[in-house]
């Protein structure tokens, strides 16, 4: 391939430049949860919208939303070829604790091949990749093989509260034919990932309610119905000896997995036993007959995050809690649906009160699951861009997590996303010493300039 | 009964004169909890121990111990009578909410029939009668019909630290035949209640222990157990469907009511739908087979005090929590031994702990229940001296509750307790507004007048 060549040289010859920009870009303190770092928000906009014109791209904007901006720009010149739209955000997580910074998050420093910085891995350093490998397709052909729509938004790490209504009034500027993200992980050093689908979520909240006070255990104790004793009994009934979830309905809409995904699964190579001591457990723990990769990310649950109720102070208080309270989130697979599960949910614990309390459910955030078909041609020609850099066959992966702007662009833009992550789960992200391997940075753009080019071949 | 008149005269005509002296006790902020008040419970000591002397007891002594001293006198010219060890206690609540007060807690202030005051109705009241009696007795007859030992302790509201060393060591000193405590209540205004027994204490917690530290609960979430889920599972345990503790053991060594006991009972006339609507449930609940008044009296509970933990903010944190913990206290029935149900709870917790975690159990203070037999010679007297000042039948009950002095006197002196409180259960002690009848003033002192009297018959 002659003209891999041709931008494999250029991206050699800028590497230095490129990442002074990016130093450039990482020194920008763009904390989207503070609102002392409003102005360093916009900067970081600024930043990328001359990024943009400079290497070409057109109808840069930087559109205002109640929140932090979105950047917009497109290039739109190959004719009847398809549209890709990049997603990415220019926005970090605060930085706390800074007294465990090894080097400062704002002052970007290279060190062992990887460079420091907060917003090296997360997500400004796969943001700018994706602009100067379109550089280097520009620079070493003056054309681009298909068309390119960017949108960076500055929203993300406080859960893009304004993504949503953006891309709803924006369909027809966003409008493509595939969506690329590079805001996930490798499974590991040397293994190329495709991560084709999340988990999606949603969350109650169940508050139990006894006697309209507080009691005295010693002058009520044995009389009332205890609102802990309440709580448990519910949250107990969610789960069965074998750790399914026994709630009606629950797993009806669940995809079974396919022959092919269950096997690329065991090719991930996880070792259950590393995890095991990892984790400092003597048993890991879940549904039956599911892998641990397989439960933590094709499969549905439902977790208690925070329980509480009556005395938690040292020692004894003899009381009998008037009020009990349960935060419960489930990670949902395709095709569940977030309005659904939580009408189940509602359904069985309206089934379950005990006697002698009042149960109060309040319903949260939802976000729904998301899967590009492993055997999807946008997948399988990400995976040739990834073996013909990395040289090693690509992992394919589902994430437990659940990223809120997919749903969002699923929904309103229909096309299929492909998740093309270059940081490492060892990269420090929302954390101290946040970090980013040059090796990916380099194959990264490669892999990118790769991708655009299998992708106009289909 | 013509000795009655000359002590119902004496009373009468020098009521307004122990009002006073009550008011001055009352006004000393003797709050044991709180270390600024240190001089006040030593004054309140002093007080009493004047008091003491002035009625003409004898071996008057302020014995210091670790925390707030006890007051000890005694009058031993009985001779071949037996003798009455009189407990009470000096050392009040702290006084907050302050606001809530409508009179100043130190001060205090007569009103629509009752004293307003902190301590009025516990414990300074009580005791304060105890000594009138005894002087009204000897002002009118110039001797006892008993022999009279006074301890008098300052640390009662925090749970008596020191008392049970200090009954050890001066067991001798306080031997006695029946030990008289009036620091409980009446089961309504008018109805005068022999309190016969009360429950005991045992109280643990539970810690579990999953993963090292808070897991995403999309990164893991489904492949680990949840502390949560693990310290619900145990907790659920603990009941069976129809509110019976179900710790193996748990119930073998409960003496089985008595026909008396239980008809007793129904005589209290307990309305169990103005209970319901004064607690605002829509059920009461409890063990099956027994009424409410058994249920928070007589049989042994289970109740989880506090749970916690994972998350507790507002809104949603997708945590898979490391820790949870519950705190348990169980309220026992003779002969339940709190050593040896912390055994079976630890047995029971051991039995049910889910794989993928660690449970820790500590434990926390023990009280043995105690009762008095119903039919025990110094509880029928009691009884008979009740019904000869308040003209209508004595109340048999048995108290929730647990107080921590009586298993220290009852291993240590191993004499019959008889409970007779003067005390309302509307009077707000430990609450702001505490205040005490002046109608159960003066009658409790008849009564304890009789009591001396009858129980110089037996």
């Amino acid at each position: 391939m002659n003209m891999a060549k041709t931008f494999e040289q250029y991206l050699k010859e800028n590497r230095d430049q490129h990442l002074k920009e990016l130093a450039n870009l990482l020194s920008i303190p763009s904390i989207s949860a503070l609102s002392e770092h409003k102005e360093d928000t916009q900067a970081a906009a600024n930043w990328l919208a001359d990024a943009l014109k400079n290497i070409g791209m057109e109808n840069v904007e930087i559109f205002p939303t109640k929140g932090h901006p979105v950047v917009y720009a497109d290039w739109l010149k190959a004719e009847g070829k398809p549209t890709v739209l990049i997603y990415g955000h220019y926005d970090v997580q605060p930085v706390d604790p800074i007294e465990l910074w090894e080097s400062p998050p704002f002052e970007p420093s290279i060190r062992d091949g990887k460079i420091y910085a907060r917003g090296s891995s997360d997500d400004k350093g796969q943001t700018f990749m994706h602009i100067k490998a379109l550089e280097a397709l520009l620079q070493t052909t003056s054309t681009l093989p298909l068309n390119f729509k960017f949108c960076i938004e500055g929203e993300e790490e406080i859960g893009s509260p304004n993504l949503e209504a953006f891309v709803e009034e924006k369909k027809d500027l966003l409008a493509a034919d595939v969506i690329v993200i590079s805001d996930t992980t490798m499974i590991d050093q040397g293994k190329p990932t495709i991560c084709y689908g999340v988990r999606g979520l949603c969350g109650i909240q169940i508050d139990v309610k006894g006697a309209s006070s507080d009691l005295h255990s010693g002058l009520y104790g044995g009389g009332v119905q205890n609102s802990i004793h309440a709580l448990v009994e519910i949250v107990n009934s969610f789960h069965n000896e074998s750790g399914e979830i026994t709630v009606e309905g629950f797993y009806d809409q669940v995809i079974p997995l396919k022959d092919e995904e269950r096997e690329a699964f065991i090719k991930l190579g996880i070792d259950e036993e590393k995890v095991r001591q990892e984790l400092g457990v003597n048993h890991l723990y879940g549904e039956q007959g599911y892998t641990y990769f397989e439960r933590i990310t094709v499969r549905p649950t439902l977790e208690v995050n925070g329980i509480y109720g009556g005395f938690q102070g040292e020692g004894l208080k003899t009381v009998i809690p008037s009020e009990a309270h349960a935060k419960i989130t489930c990670r949902l697979v395709p095709d569940q649906d977030p309005e659904e599960i939580v009408e189940l949910l509602k359904r069985h614990i309206e089934k379950n009160i005990p006697k002698g309390v009042e149960v109060n459910i309040s319903v949260f955030d939802k976000g729904a699951p998301y899967v590009t078909p492993i055997d999807h041609p946008v997948i399988k020609a990400a995976a040739r861009a990834y073996e013909a850099v990395y040289n090693v066959p690509v992992s394919y992966t589902r994430m437990g997590g659940s990223l809120p702007i997919i749903s969002n662009l699923d929904q309103t833009l229909k096309a299929p996303i492909v998740l093309m992550g270059f940081g490492l789960p060892t990269e420090n992200f929302h954390a101290p010493n946040e970090h980013f391997h040059l090796e990916n940075f380099d194959k990264g753009l490669l892999t990118l300039c790769h991708y655009w080019y299998e992708l106009e071949k289909l």
